[in-house]
């Protein structure tokens, strides 16, 4: 693969890797982060001592943006299913939740859509109060496509995963622990410590624990394969309808993916911008 | 219908309806409700366009008191089942939890037993400070019979909803909040504004998206319809006693079903003429 | 059975009774906890008129620590299996939840590990600042036994289970009770008075009732009993390698099962003496 390396991976020990995501000003995902997560979570899934990793990012204000805009649609249409049978955007994310490891994601930044479907798809997720969270697809037309509407109604309940699937406003991260769309809010000055400490100390227990633990919780909380199929099937049914790219354009003029942009609100911009339509 | 008109439809766009509950002082449910909300749901769920409901009350202090207990029980044991094959009352909350439309409940005052079985079955809840919930029924001889067993089970998980169903007490809009009855608290200054703004947002998305969503967290989160059957059934088993007579009239004798009797506090006051008897 | 009596019944009222938990300094669960228990759940469940049960402990700063490290574990693996066919440890948790009686933990100092899994089985859990709860399991090698996957995936969802379970720290109540581990945070000063009061409400109410409602919300809360079969299963396969005896022994050095030794703080105890193997 020649394209850049997204997913930078620092072994601290045998059994605790920190993964650094890094694609772009606000780190978006696209085509290449599809491959290169799959690669990413095969390798973790085969290491015989890797117990946990933390997930994290170094872009001020961004953790992983959302899906990128621009992105080769035919190339993710035309993409083989992964090892779950799925396709691929999803096979990995439901991998990833199944991994015999822990995973930690650390959130200091903006994560929207496909970056909330990821950090939902980790196993814990800590905060500071620079996160903002949130799936605004439907505020582009489209229904999510990585099994929020799966995954937000365990976690959060019926009523809050509709607030914020319906609603596609920014979850401050005050409100995500309010809801445990997060698990809490760590102080920005000190979630890099914590989370780094949380991981050394699952670093020192043994894997067999984590991953029998991990399979029992499998069981009482995981959606069925099916429920991801389904909604991806749903995203592609209504992200790539012409009605929806006028909207798609007048983002694009006001700034959607540059760092100073709307992204910094974009569920606020996004409702200014359609009530004026 | 010769009854009067408990809901009031203001069709404030084409995708956008604000509905104000309003029946006597304290807003009690009966069997006129049951089949005006029938047609209403029916009305809700034809509409090509409509997007959002917002379902608010006029009454100070009251959203929906609770189900009126001088109603006619025989009316209500003869209907008809509803389109579900449930017996009407809970069809209507079964069917309006599916609709293809969001639905807010801005909630300002006290909504109890079948009032809060009602909010309940629609998407979202806001509530000011001015709010509160419960589920007193098993305070005066009965088992709830709109399935709050079945959805508070899965929406603030069961050691809450046990303690709200089987403690029976008023439950403030700040523990609701925090327990997860109610989605968060809004001032009650502030929640007309916010709750009409959330609705407007949503008006402006794709009813195509609503409905794409909401079917996909209906998978996650609903209770299958048997559970409501069962749950309306315990209701018919408990409610009509003629055990529970006696501490009925001397609820009545206490102010019962008037603004401002028992109705204030009937938590409170259940468990005190309860200590007594 | 010649053992001490663990659990002392005081009957406060035909309906209302307090079981006090009484085993040692620290309150540790042994063989003749769950001979004992079996006993007092199958006398709760052919009780006609038992309404509510409130389980206190009057130890100073511990509800209950944690399973007996010392126990006889051949006398444990021989056990026969009780009412539901699961081994006693986990049947009795499991008659426990499905009891047709409301059960009450008042919990004002440490429950870990067995002490978790049994206020899990509970209804309904107070806590007040002093408690501090936690699944340290794999902190010693050893995947959880009772079902708490099965039950905190359930009750605080799949991000804050993990967190537990996979941490293996010790929850502070308030921490706790943000997420939903317990009901809510009650002040010391105040949490026998208000847990009493609270009982003796549900203590005036339909026996009847209280069944109907734990029955409805049994089927949309609880795990099916498998879960606990194969939790007990993945516990016996891992809590029992030799390779988890020295570092138990260390814990033993360090003060393990005394009142004031790192039983105070087992979470953080746990982590320092991992770190520094």
């Amino acid at each position: 693969m020649s394209a850049e390396e997204q997913f930078h991976v620092n072994e601290v020990s045998q059994s605790y890797w920190q993964v650094t995501f890094d694609n772009g000003p606000v780190n978006l995902l696209d085509p290449d982060t599809i491959d290169q997560l799959s690669v990413l979570v095969e390798r973790m899934g085969n290491d015989p001592n890797l117990t946990v990793v933390l997930f994290r990012s170094e872009k001020p204000g961004y953790f992983m943006a959302h899906w990128d805009f621009l992105a080769d649609t035919a190339r993710v249409a035309g993409m083989q299913p992964g090892p779950t049978g799925l396709h691929p955007y999803v096979d990995n994310l439901v991998r990833l939740s199944k991994l015999p490891v822990a995973t930690i994601s650390e959130i200091r930044g903006r994560t929207r859509g496909a970056g909330s479907e990821f950090v939902l798809a980790t196993d814990i997720r800590f905060a500071s109060e620079r996160a903002v969270l949130g799936q605004f697809e439907i505020g582009v037309g489209a229904v999510p496509g990585g099994g929020p509407m799966a995954r937000l109604g365990r976690l959060v309940g019926r009523g809050r995963a509709l607030e914020i699937l319906l609603g596609g406003d920014d979850i401050p991260a005050s409100l995500a622990a309010e809801y445990g769309y997060v698990n809490r809010l760590i102080p920005d000055a000190e979630i890099e410590g914590f989370a780094d400490s949380f991981a050394r100390r699952i670093a020192t227990f043994d894997k067999t624990v984590v991953a029998g633990i991990k399979k029992l919780v499998d069981i009482a909380t995981l959606p069925v394969d099916d429920e991801f199929a389904r909604g991806l099937q749903a995203y592609f049914a209504t992200a790539g309808r012409p009605d929806n790219r006028p909207f798609t354009q007048l983002l694009f003029q006001n700034g959607l993916q540059q760092a100073d942009g709307i992204e910094t609100e974009l569920g606020g911009a996004i409702g200014r911008l359609r009530r004026n339509l």
